[in-house]
């Protein structure tokens, strides 16, 4: 196998700061695409593998999987992308293709998917790295075409945090009727009000407090609840035929589950780990209300999603820096601090 | 208002034992339908209620929520049933009627309910009484036709322990094509076996021990998975699109959830508390998983599920009491000594 040398950002260890280093990419298949990356959103879960927390990592690892950037080659049998177009690698560069989800266009519950970076390579029998570097290599099923009235780094986000709420918007069939409130307001609780807004639903974001009601009403969502508020949770009983749970650490859910219509599901998207307080039945019971998780999407949906971003004029509202300031956006993004979503410019690698 | 006197059987106390006394019925109005109670069915709620595990008992109690008798007497403006049909009654005897969900037929979440045993009785202005009595009158839109080639006896568990578990089957759609789960072989369960597998599905059942899986089988599952055997529940991983959970004590679901497949649902129908050990959301976001509740089933729904019975000549298997004998049913359904439900004969009485 043809292969090169290119730049990259990553670590080696998970008590290194991120730095440059070079990695292999191969030069393109048959069904390859080779992409100049422009940008690269920076996603939670970056931060988790480069730190390894959750003893999965294997080093070095260069993450990324909010990825825009331009072909600059194909190989012979590529048809779905041409040279110079402006295309898009989200969480996904390869799944078995073959069971039941993958012929579903549910990829990303493919128990063989292959993850943009972590996974593992089978053409360079490596673990797959991400695009905070140069230029990827992708199979061009998994590579996306991008609406080009979009702003480029503010599309970037749209692979991870976008994909990530909308999947579960469409699946439970958010429309106008539908009454959606969102937990969190990050980087998927803000694409979570922007998409559910532009699908038409009445939205509602739940926060801890006063400080973000204007942002948020700013971004789609019709009203806010304050959740230490008793008196307003109070109110806010029954209300709600979808929560999308974007809170990425421990907290009490069953306040939200009593929000929930009859029939109301609530959503995790952002926590992984056990629930703690504990859920308690009895309201699940008494309104057959269901808790649930989602993950991603599939590559047929997050190409809906772009083609619905391109269609409604939907970015994410992005922070871009350069590929050197990465170290200090990590402290910051463990600080929230930041609306809603860093973007690096990789012009600066 | 016109009442009278009729026997019934129940407890003025948790500590006391179950006794007749005397309860105050009203004479039939414009809509009510007075019924000679033939059979009633002994659900775990009768006992929880007897006992006042859930602290909501308001003494006396008459139990019994699981009723089949024989139209005695019509008020002027029923049109519903005749005098000398053969009738039932289930958990619920009147609702606001005005709400969302008593306008969908979803009486059993309508927050004003009325249950057939300590609910408001509008009428006497006290607290309501069940089927472990002579008769009971109940407006008719609570009322329902039971089809006439059924065992009474047996069909009186279907009121509820039916009910229960035929709702979540329908609100999931389980069809030939589903593969559902139960957990759990008691009066729940083995309604849940025999509906699903008469709506065409692959049936299972999970259990602790060996000694369930012949009558399992008989009662219409294909197979049974030991839930101690790591190996066969390792085999089973993503296997169902349906678990019916009718455990009434807490238990671990974890387990169970590893063996939903991509967007199946588990149903807890039979335990109110806290999910403990937690449940972990990892296994839930990697399949689009769901825990969920439900409660009983509408009156159309029961109906629906009366005629189902009808036309597949499915009943409940029961163990047919004397009113006497309560007291020791009770013991022995805390032993779970019991294949699948007491019925008691209200002739006894």
């Amino acid at each position: 196998m043809n292969t090169k040398n290119v730049k990259a950002y990553g670590t080696v260890s998970s008590e290194s700061a991120l730095k440059q280093f070079k990695i292999l990419r191969r030069e393109v298949t048959e069904n390859d695409i080779e992409i100049d990356i422009l940008y690269c959103g920076v996603c939670h879960s970056d931060l988790h593998f480069a730190k390894n927390d959750w003893g999965m990592t294997v080093y070095p690892v260069v993450p990324g999987h909010e990825i825009v950037g331009r072909v600059s080659k194909i190989g012979a049998g590529v048809s779905k992308h041409s040279i110079g177009d402006i295309v898009a690698v989200g969480c996904l560069v390869d799944s078995c293709r073959s069971c039941n989800n993958c012929k579903n266009d549910l990829e990303q519950y493919c128990p063989e998917w292959v993850g943009t970076y972590g996974g593992h390579d089978k053409h360079l029998d490596t673990n797959t790295h991400g695009g905070y570097s140069e230029i990827i290599v992708v199979d061009e099923s998994f590579v996306l075409s991008v609406p080009e009235n979009l702003d480029l780094a503010g599309i970037a986000p749209v692979l991870c945090a976008g994909i990530t709420t909308w999947s579960p918007l469409r699946h439970w069939n958010v429309n106008k009727d539908s009454k959606v409130a969102v937990v969190g307001l990050g980087g998927l609780g803000h694409m979570a009000i922007k998409l559910a807004h532009a699908l038409g639903a009445h939205v509602t974001l739940f926060s801890r407090s006063t400080n973000k009601i204007e942002d948020a009403k700013a971004l789609g969502a019709h009203e806010v609840i304050i959740s230490t508020d008793e008196s307003q949770m109070e109110n806010a009983m029954g209300a709600f035929d979808l929560i999308i749970d974007t809170v990425p650490y421990e907290h009490d859910l069953n306040p939200y589950v009593g929000t929930l219509n009859i029939n109301g599901t609530l959503v995790i998207v952002g926590y992984l780990g056990p629930i703690d307080p504990m859920l308690v039945t009895v309201p699940m019971i008494m309104g057959r209300k269901s808790v649930a998780g989602s993950l991603i999407g599939g590559i047929t949906e997050t190409q809906e999603l772009l083609d619905f971003c391109g269609k409604h004029n939907i970015t994410s509202d992005v922070e871009v820096i350069k590929m050197q300031e990465i170290n200090a956006a990590y402290e910051r993004m463990l600080k929230s601090d930041v609306k809603y979503r860093f973007v690096i410019d990789m012009k600066s690698l």
